[in-house]
C-alpha cells in the first residue's frame, strides 16, 4: 500500500526531528550530556507519589481513580490549581481550568483550536521546538515575533493575508525559556499584549518553567497584567499553559491551560473528542501530592537547580574564550551560547562528540527557518556541580583548539 | 474578544454532544440507568493496581515510572500486547504498537493521520459517537458503510470525489460493537478487506470490546484476516485499535493501534508532538497487571456481564410488545433497540424519565446523518440482574401503554 497516497496533507510535516533522533545517541555512559533539558530524577517526589496512590487506591476514591472521569479534569485538581492562580495575579476558578495530559497537550490543543492551514503563528526566533512540533499538524506558517524589532501589527497582519491566512495567536515561553534560558520583563508583556490587542489575536503563554525561579524577582503572567488592565479573566485573550512536569513529575502527565471560560469550554469540547480526559489516578496524585507539599518540594529542586546553574555560569566564565557569550537564567534549566558568527553548532557538536565527549543541542533547531547555526543549548538540570565544571572546561578546550 | 474569528474553521464543528450532556441530567439515584455505557467499577482489579504501583514505586523502575519517557510506549507493554495480538491471528513484534491514551486517542490520531477536509470516512450507520467525534475536527464528509448493499468501490470513490476529496479509510467497530451488539462475521470482514483494496483505502478496526466475549466461536480480527492473505503484517492495510478500557479501567487511559510499522513510525512522531507520551507510570501498572491476571480477570468480568446481557434479553423477551426488535450480542456491553417506525427514541426518553425512571440512550446520536430516530441504545454493564428485569419491566409498560 502507497500510504503517502491516503495521508492528510498534514503529515507531510510529521518529520524525525533530527535533535531527537540525535539526543537518542547521546545517552551513553561516558558523554557528558548537556543536552536533554528534563529534570533530575533524583528530585521527584517518589515517596510522596507512593504514598498518595496507596491512599487513593485503598480508600474511597480508588473505584473513582481507575473509572472514566469528566473532559475538564479532577475538581479537587482544578480548585488547587486556581488557587495557585490567584497567588501570580490570576484570580480565577475551576471552570477557567482544563486538565491537559501535560503542557505539550496544551499547545496541541490550542494549535488545533486556532490553526487552519496558511494561518500564521508568531513565534519567538528561536523557539520551544516542541511548539513548533505541535503546531505543525495544523500547517501554519510562522513568522517571527522580535520584541527589539518595531515591526507593526499591520506589518504582522499583511504579511500573514499574503501567506493565505491571518495571525492567529503569539506564542510565548516567558519565563527561562526553552532554548534561551531568557525570562521576558514587565515592559516587553505589555509590549506583547498591546500587539496581541492590535492584532486581535490570542495569547498563547507557555509557562512550564514557572515555578523554578532561582532569584530575580518574579514578572506577573502575561495573563496578569491582562486580566489587571480589564478587569477579568473573561475578557482576556491570553491563554496561560502550565505543567506540573518540572515541579513534581514530567511521567504523569498532567499540564493545564487557564483562560476565559468561553475558550475552555471549546477545549473541553475538544479533548472529549480526541481522548476522553487525563489519566484519573494521575490526576488524584498530583493533586494530593501538590496540596501535601507544592511549595516545600519546589524549594529543594530550586536550591538543587540553582547550584548547577551557578556552577555552569562559574565554569563559563573561566573556560570560555572571547567572542562568545552566554544567558544568565534566573531560573529553568537551560544557559543559551551564542558562538561567532560563522562557527556552526552543529559542526562543534561532532567534534566535541569525538575529541571532549561532550555533548548539547545545537541551536538552529530552535528556529523556525532553521537559521541560528552559531547557537547552542546547555542545559544544567540533569549534571551535578562537578561533572558540570569539568563539562564546560573541555567545551572550553574545544572552542580555543 | 470574539473568539469565533479567531477559531480554526474545524471549530465550528466541535459542539457539545446532546447524548453526553444527557448523561449528566442522568446520573440520580432514582433513575434506573441503561444509559452510560461504561464499566463496573466493582469489577475493576484494584488490589492488583495498588500491589503493581507499590512495586514500581518502591522498586529500580520508580525514576522512570515518574520520568518522560519514548512516544512509542513501554516496551514491556508492547511486548505483551504483541503476543496478545499473536493469539489472535496477528504475528507482529513490538515495532508494529503504538501505546496510545485510550483508544479514543487512536481514533483521534487516525482520523488527524488520514483526513484532510473534505476527505471522506466511511462508517456504519449507526457508529461509534466518540468515533465521529474525533473524525469531525478533521473536517471530513461521511458515507455509509453497508455491508448489506451492494455498492461498488466505484460508485463510493464518485460520491467522495463529488464532495470534493477522497475515500481515505472505512471505520468499523467490529465485536459487539457500540451502539448494536452485533459482531461481524466472516465473510462480512473480508467483504469489508475487498472494498477497501478496491478503493485503496485503510481500515479502522476498532476492537475496543474485543476480550468481551461472553460466548460463540470468535471471529478473527480483520487485520489477522489480511495477514492471512498478504503474509505479513507489513503489507496489511487494517490499523487494529485496542484498549484496556474494557478489561482493566478506562481510568488509567492506556489503549493500541496495531498496524505495518510504516504507520506506525508517523504515529509515534505525531504522539511526539502532540503529547510526547501516554503516562508512563500508567503503562508499566498495566503491563504487570495484564501479565500477572489478564486472561482470568477478564473470564471473571464476562462471567458477570454475560449474566447480565441474559438478564437483559430474558426481560426483554418477557415485557416488549410485538413490533419491537432487538439485538442478540454475543459479547459487549449493549443492545440495540429497533421500535415501530414513527416512533421517537428521544421522545420516548423524556417520557420513560418522567413516568417510569429508566434511562437509555436515543439512537440518532450514533447515526452521522441523525437518522434512526426509531432506535434506542441499552447497556447492562452497570445494573444488576434483579434492577435489569425491573427495567425492562417499566420499559414494557411504558411501550404498551
Amino acid at each position: 500500500m502507497k500510504w503517502e497516497q491516503v495521508f492528510a496533507s498534514r503529515a507531510s510535516r510529521m518529520k524525525a526531528s533530527e535533535i531527537r533522533e540525535l539526543l537518542k545517541l547521546l545517552d551513553q555512559p561516558d558523554i557528558l550530556s548537556f543536552a536533554g533539558g528534563i529534570p533530575d530524577p533524583a528530585l521527584f517526589p517518589t515517596a510522596a507519589f507512593q504514598s498518595a496512590i496507596a491512599d487513593i487506591l485503598s480508600g474511597p476514591r480508588a473505584e473513582a481513580a481507575l473509572q472514566y472521569s469528566v473532559s475538564e479534569g479532577y475538581k479537587p485538581l482544578r480548585d488547587w490549581i486556581a488557587g495557585q492562580m490567584a497567588r501570580i495575579g490570576v484570580p480565577c476558578d475551576a471552570d477557567n481550568i482544563l486538565i491537559t495530559s501535560g503542557s505539550q497537550q496544551a499547545l496541541d490543543y490550542l494549535g488545533k483550536l486556532f490553526l487552519s492551514p496558511r494561518d500564521t503563528a508568531l513565534v519567538g526566533w528561536p523557539t520551544y521546538l516542541g511548539a513548533l512540533g505541535a503546531f505543525n499538524a495544523y500547517e501554519p506558517e510562522y513568522d517571527r515575533l522580535d520584541p527589539h524589532t518595531n515591526r507593526t501589527a499591520a506589518d504582522y497582519a499583511d504579511t500573514a493575508a499574503a501567506k493565505g491566512g491571518r495571525v492567529k495567536f503569539a506564542y510565548m515561553s516567558v519565563d527561562f525559556a526553552n532554548p534561551t534560558g531568557e525570562t521576558l520583563d514587565a515592559a516587553t508583556r505589555h509590549g506583547m499584549l498591546q500587539l496581541a490587542q492590535d492584532l486581535d489575536i490570542a495569547i498563547i503563554e507557555d509557562a512550564a518553567y514557572q515555578s523554578l525561579r532561582f532569584d530575580g524577582d518574579a514578572v506577573p503572567p502575561i495573563l496578569a497584567l491582562e486580566i489587571a488592565q480589564k478587569g477579568s479573566i473573561e475578557a482576556a485573550r491570553t491563554l496561560y499553559c502550565g505543567s506540573f512536569s518540572k515541579s513534581l513529575a514530567p511521567g504523569l502527565r498532567v499540564g493545564w491551560i487557564c483562560g476565559a471560560r468561553e475558550v475552555i469550554g471549546k477545549l473541553v469540547l475538544m479533548k472529549q473528542a480526541a481522548d476522553l480526559h487525563t489519566s484519573t489516578l494521575n490526576q488524584m496524585a498530583i493533586a494530593d501530592v501538590a496540596v501535601l507539599m507544592f511549595e516545600g518540594h519546589v524549594a529543594k529542586i530550586r536550591a538543587a537547580y540553582r547550584a548547577r546553574r551557578d556552577a555552569m555560569l562559574a565554569a563559563l566564565t573561566t573556560h570560555m574564550p572571547a567572542g562568545i557569550t552566554w544567558t544568565r537564567p534566573e531560573g529553568g534549566m537551560f544557559i543559551w551560547i551564542t558562538l561567532p558568527v560563522g562557527m556552526d553548532g552543529a559542526d562543534l557538536l561532532a567534534r566535541s562528540l569525538q575529541s571532549q565527549k561532550v555533548a548539547f543541542v545545537p541551536g538552529s533547531a530552535f528556529f523556525a527557518d532553521g537559521s541560528g547555526r552559531n547557537t547552542i543549548r546547555l542545559s544544567f538540570s540533569r549534571a551535578d556541580e562537578a561533572t558540570i565544571g569539568e563539562g564546560i572546561k573541555r567545551l572550553g578546550i574545544l572552542l580555543r583548539s
